[in-house]
């Protein structure tokens, strides 16, 4: 049963035995490094029987599972569908998008097991994995999918998995940094995720710069079937943008505020969008690129405050400034970042996720810097932001010196990697040109 | 990058100022009013750590979120996907259906945690929410998306926000007469949200009418491809109509029986649309019309019974009827609705929402009369009724006759704001007419 | 509203007639025998507010609703929406791949509730239903949707529908003696789902083979939109099979384990499956049938050993050699099994259920007869193997005797059982066509 293949999958000759020779090497490595290191958590293990009694757990309710797993296949389904159909409103680059992502990303995960696993799961010589980690790990590659969004059409699948072999190396580092050193609060991942994804992302497009791509500008345009598929990678990220915020903050009130929070900021968002996308254009028509993008800067923004207490209406303002502030970066930045900057942001990822990954770590800091025992009461408090142990002594406006510093760090790794893999790939793509013509 | 707008956006001149306009006036409006009024309910908020220990809760597990959000998210498809994408059949309207459904539930999901808030989570001066608001508020816009259905085409985006501000407002007194004052049990909204939707929008789409509509057919007609993508919508709502009808039911039981009630009622309904799709198409083929709308009216017709004691086969039958009484409204009811009544329904709601709710009322009414304490036991009969405090006297019949009197109401709530509504939009029209001709 | 119908919906004229009424008539009996038989479960009726004081459960949420309806939701999607886009990759069979899906499942979930009920959940004369049921429904239509993979283009809804009223009445006997009579584990379905669909399904194909069906290859082929359609299908399967392996495994660590099993598993059949498609094309393009497909059998492959101690270095090794083994058998086994044995598998349900089935049935019992108390723990390990009652001296040696006798006879009742029903469809084809001649 032959099919006609599609344009969207890369011609390159070469992936005849580059891509496949990767593919197996790196996932026989997964196996001998996941047979050497990778074990279930107690929660996960059939001693839990046993350890339930020692622990005085009565129910099987009680199990971080019940907790968590239905936030994670909503956060699933935004890095596989989301994502991946999100990007694919380029008219011949639908199976592309999808393809890749889809490759990336499962790539992306096993690694990020293990990365993630080392620094923050490694007890008595072994990364004990339970749903946290399969969230965490779906996470790392969210930073990873925004990234390729900047880059979108302009690489192979084997400079895409080197590039994702990396970007999950460093954002492991920074997560490390930011939440194990500095104390930082970020559960979603408005400076880890969004900014440090975005950033690295347009380094990397800059490094990579052709400037006889803009001829081939027919090939960026869009059908009316790809923006209605586009549409519902829009959609599913927007619906399920609450469980990607919600799912690994703490247990109880945190998770159901930090629902709240993104909920209410989402929806303020798509209201500032629709008004600026009508208001920018000649005719005052929609633009689909803004309503498919921009609704969703809301729930970027309020990745670090959600489980604080930010408040409805504190969500409201951060969602209706984010829609805004999204829309007029694609009206007016992007071909300025272009023409100026030669950075071709295909999706437009400084928008979605670049900008209002920096506003999020900004009201992160002031929401932290502002908190005080009368809101949270004395144990909420604690608990919301761990002061406890080495941090018993710390006040909110530390905390939020600290959420600051953590986005600058953001910003220096995204940077410093992003030209790190961008030169990278760039001689990577010669040596492929130059075995080409030769 | 830009990108070639599409024929499904309204071209209206005007949008250029009044959409935006109002879209960002309303949005402060909310600002200003979730400022003053709206605050996490103690399950949301910090102090829950505290407040746990007073109300000897025992585990975080029982927070309401836990028991709820599973199906907050199902119902957010719902609304977003589902009803979004199944009014895409229209070959020309795929992004209207689509960006305005989103736009408008997103403005009405705000003004719904108000408007119900004022109703039912008023204390000390504030509107206290939980994720069982939020259902609420989702619950409330999927009615202005029914009426949506009926008007599908007909409208600017502006006239859909006004109706989204009214229908709203009206959705929340009639609720509030409905449960607090009559005491009605509609957990599923047979007649809260699909009745009352229903024949709001069909009254406007009746005083909006425009004889020479007919004219314009081919637009109306469908494309394969429009029809796949509406296939999803209605999928979505299938699959998750379980979840709508049993997301604000008691905790435990009363869920749990919902969910397999709707079930059970929703498998019938396809095989009876199917039969009578099929019988009464001159070749003996399917209609696609039927198949995406009335496999979905046994969904419909037990929202109101669903958490009863309704049992499997009771909800095969009312699912069985209820194919059947849709197909059929499909294939001559809409078309005398047209000729004779002058209301044109596009996506014939009256069939998916307004017939299968009264009948859903009606189910509802005879379920609660036929209630004894044998079928309940002793303490479910109280519970499955809330026969409590100045309730504690009622029987099962006066419950019964009550919830008749629910349908009542709701009918004529639809049709007076129904009217009120159409009027105001009618005079909103002939305005931006003159206009656009003087 | 009349609008054009489409291609994809079959155009026998005798459909008029036969299909209204053998649905009609099979809904009265599932009514008739609903009403005689099936009742709610005890955590889903009234009397549970009793129940619970009974049973000293202090907390709704220990109701089983709270255990796997999140789960049951995703596999509803899988069934519905996964297999019916799935199936959607033929250019003009859009409309019945998912229509007739849609159908065929919503009939046979009704008629599983009973075959199963009978078999399961049969006390005191009745069948007592709760969430656990229609997770087991859904399963059981997921085998009769699998066979369907292997025969779809060739058969009318009528013929569908017969060979669903008795592949659920075989699945059900199979299930009865593997779980209840030869003690075996399968919550994943690899020996009850997936073996015994595909190999029923591909003897139905063989009895029904037409050799003329090879002219009208241009109908088999797919265009750039109905993949992407696909692809949506294969999305949700690839995303939601962590629910579906563990959806009923034992609460606890048991649910939680086999999620983790099977996202290991998936990740890594991923890139084997990348590897091969992109090895043994000639041109070194990614073929969209292999990723749609060979990407699922990981999950497959891990449905008997993904609630064992798989462990997740396990789970990524079996997920590697199914993408290897499917990816080959698309390429390499289909054609010879057209040519040589006379089976047109249309969806290649042989690489995607049939051998990763066998795969699975293999390991689960290599895995069953491999565990030890020091892997489980000591309470653990009865748990797992549910070594109580009279298999309270069962070694894991022969439990993983009687695993694989458990893929034994699942082979032997699919051959058989497919052999009868293909002869039935076979006769009533001739049937359909005699009539038409005469």
């Amino acid at each position: 049963m032959e099919r006609p293949r599609h344009q969207g999958m890369a011609k390159n000759t070469y992936m005849r035995w580059r891509l496949p020779l990767v593919c197996l090497l790196w996932e026989v490595a997964m196996i001998i490094l996941f047979g050497v290191f990778v074990r279930f958590g107690p929660e996960a293990d059939a001693h839990w029987e046993e350890e339930k009694q020692e622990m005085n757990v009565t129910s099987d309710i009680e199990n971080d599972f019940y907790f968590r797993y239905p936030s994670f296949q909503d956060v699933h389904v935004m890095i596989f569908v989301g994502f991946g159909f999100l990007m694919m409103f380029l008219k011949r680059y639908g199976f592309g998008a999808v393809g890749f992502n889809f490759l990336l990303a499962a790539f992306g995960i096993q690694w990020a097991l293990l990365m993630q696993g080392w620094f923050h799961s490694f007890k008595t010589g072994k990364i004990l994995i339970g749903v946290e980690n399969l969230i965490n790990a779906d996470f790392c590659v969210g930073s990873v999918c925004i990234a390729f969004g900047a880059i979108l059409g302009k690489t192979s699948p084997i400079q895409l998995l080197v590039m994702t072999l990396f970007q999950v190396m460093l954002f492991a580092v920074n997560e490390y940094i930011l939440l194990n050193l500095l104390h930082v609060k970020d559960a979603g991942g408005s400076m880890t995720i969004h900014t440090f994804g975005a950033y690295f992302g347009l380094t990397v497009t800059r490094i990579l710069y052709r400037p006889n791509l803009e001829q081939s500008k027919d090939k960026q345009g869009s059908v009316y079937h790809s923006d209605l598929f586009a549409m519902i990678g829009t959609l599913y990220l927007w619906m399920y943008w609450p469980s990607f915020n919600s799912a690994i903050s703490e247990h109880g009130d945190a998770q159901h505020r930090a629902a709240i929070n993104t909920y209410c900021s989402l929806a303020a968002c798509v209201l500032t969008t629709m008004a600026f996308s009508s208001m920018l254009q000649k005719k005052g028509k929609l633009d689909m690129v803004h309503i498919q993008n921009a609704t969703l800067a809301g729930g970027v923004a309020v990745g670090t405050s959600a489980e604080m207490m930010l408040t409805p209406y504190g969500s409201l303002i951060v969602g209706f400034i984010c829609g805004i502030v999204s829309t007029v970066g694609y009206v007016y930045l992007t071909p300025v970042l272009e023409s100026r900057l030669h950075i071709q942001d295909t999706c437009g990822i400084h928008n979605l996720h670049g900008m209002p990954g920096l506003i999020g770590g900004i009201v992160g800091a002031i929401t932290a810097a502002a908190a005080t025992e009368d809101v949270y009461g004395k144990e909420g408090f604690i608990k919301a932001f761990d002061f406890t142990g080495s941090y018993k002594t710390w006040s909110p406006s530390v905390q939020g010196g600290f959420q600051a510093a953590g986005i600058v760090v953001s910003l220096v790794m995204a940077f410093a990697g992003g030209a790190l893999v961008g030169k990278q790939e760039g001689s990577m793509e010669r040596g492929v040109l130059s075995s080409a013509c030769g």
